[in-house]
């Protein structure tokens, strides 16, 4: 059956799992802060290129503010990411503390059942060096220690349960949070770049001809030629 | 020729331009700046799930590596492109200062020469009235005028030149700038998809069952059984 000394390896697993599932999800957190932080300062771009925009004229107004309409786009596109960050990853990792506090309960448990096998195996010591000679109470300490025994070996079957029961789940979800933190990403950059291809477009619109077109007239009002 | 009462009109042209040109500069490097503070929590993620790994086993630390490894590549991405958005975009935006200064130079030598033929013609209106018989005196003042009006013709035509080149680089300019911006964005995001599809095929790749058997054989070393 499980070695006995192998309980503190378990509690280390677990302690380590918290400790690293704790750092891990602290580092998204801030990641997905920075990120927020980043469309705060390309919606302050955007805003500029608007605001620019509108003390120009014709296609160049028309164009910039195309182009400025795309980029907002995309800090809409990086908004939903910075909100599908928090559900599907900073979420999950923050709920790991009450499944790390569950197996702890699990293992406390365990813990004592096995602590009242060790208190009646003393105690049935005791009993036989006192009364050497009087069975009946001798039988019924080693009736009560063949109980706790038979509860802990039950229970360390659970305890082999509970920390594959972590292992797998820990394997699990670290692939699921993983491979979603993959998914929310990629969404978005294949997001930005569909609505950078058509700031391109935007841009590379802008006819300067006509442009000049507009400022030749202005120089050159019709009633003054 | 111009009108002389579109020159306020020219020198707001040039002014909101410098204006603008400046905003969008410090929005631009302010966007930068954050993307660079954004790289850096990146690496502290990356570097996290490098620490969480090595305490794990067998093929989820292997997985978790390389998983890191891609995340890595992508900040290099990111540096790289806060490095050239910084060349691309925000140089050209920040020499636009010295565009303008160099305009208004120009503006400024046709405006004085404009004002020397409003001085010769003021000129030559007192010399009639003091000496209206003198056409000596009257005579040279007028083809010093003249020389003036010349003089201020040309500068026009300057003027007019002068203003079209502003417009047209500025035209060009805006152009080139938002396109290198986006080229650079675009080649970043396209980075990053592929390597999010590499680090997405290694997390998926950890074999769930393979960790398992590890926690088991630690849990019953060969010698216990």
């Amino acid at each position: 059956f499980l070695d006995r000394t192998l309980e503190p390896e378990i509690k280390e697993i677990i302690t380590n799992v918290e400790k690293h599932f704790g750092n891990m999800c602290q580092r998204f957190a801030e990641y997905v802060c920075s990120t927020a932080k980043l469309r705060d300062k390309a919606d302050n771009l955007v805003r500029e290129i608007g605001l620019y925009a509108d003390t120009e004229t014709s296609n160049l107004k028309k164009g910039m503010r195309q182009f400025a309409g795309h980029l907002a786009m995309i800090e809409d596109y990086r908004q939903a990411r910075v909100e599908r960050l928090k559900a599907k990853v900073i979420g999950p990792l923050k709920s790991y503390g009450s499944v790390v506090k569950h197996t702890r309960k699990d293992l406390k448990a365990i813990q004592s059942v096995r602590d009242r096998e060790a208190k009646h195996m003393t105690r049935l010591e005791k009993t036989i060096q006192k009364n050497p000679l009087d069975w009946q109470i001798i039988f019924q300490a080693k009736s009560e220690l063949q109980r706790a025994t038979m509860d802990a070996t039950r229970t360390t079957k659970q305890l082999e349960e509970t920390i594959e029961d972590f292992e797998k789940h820990k394997i699990q979800d670290l692939k699921k949070i993983f491979s979603e933190f993959v998914e929310v990403e990629m969404s978005f950059h294949a997001k930005a770049l569909e609505s950078y291809t058509l700031a391109f477009q935007s841009i590379q619109s802008v006819d300067e001809e006509e442009n000049l077109e507009v400022i030749r007239d202005s120089l050159h009002p019709p009633n003054n030629n």
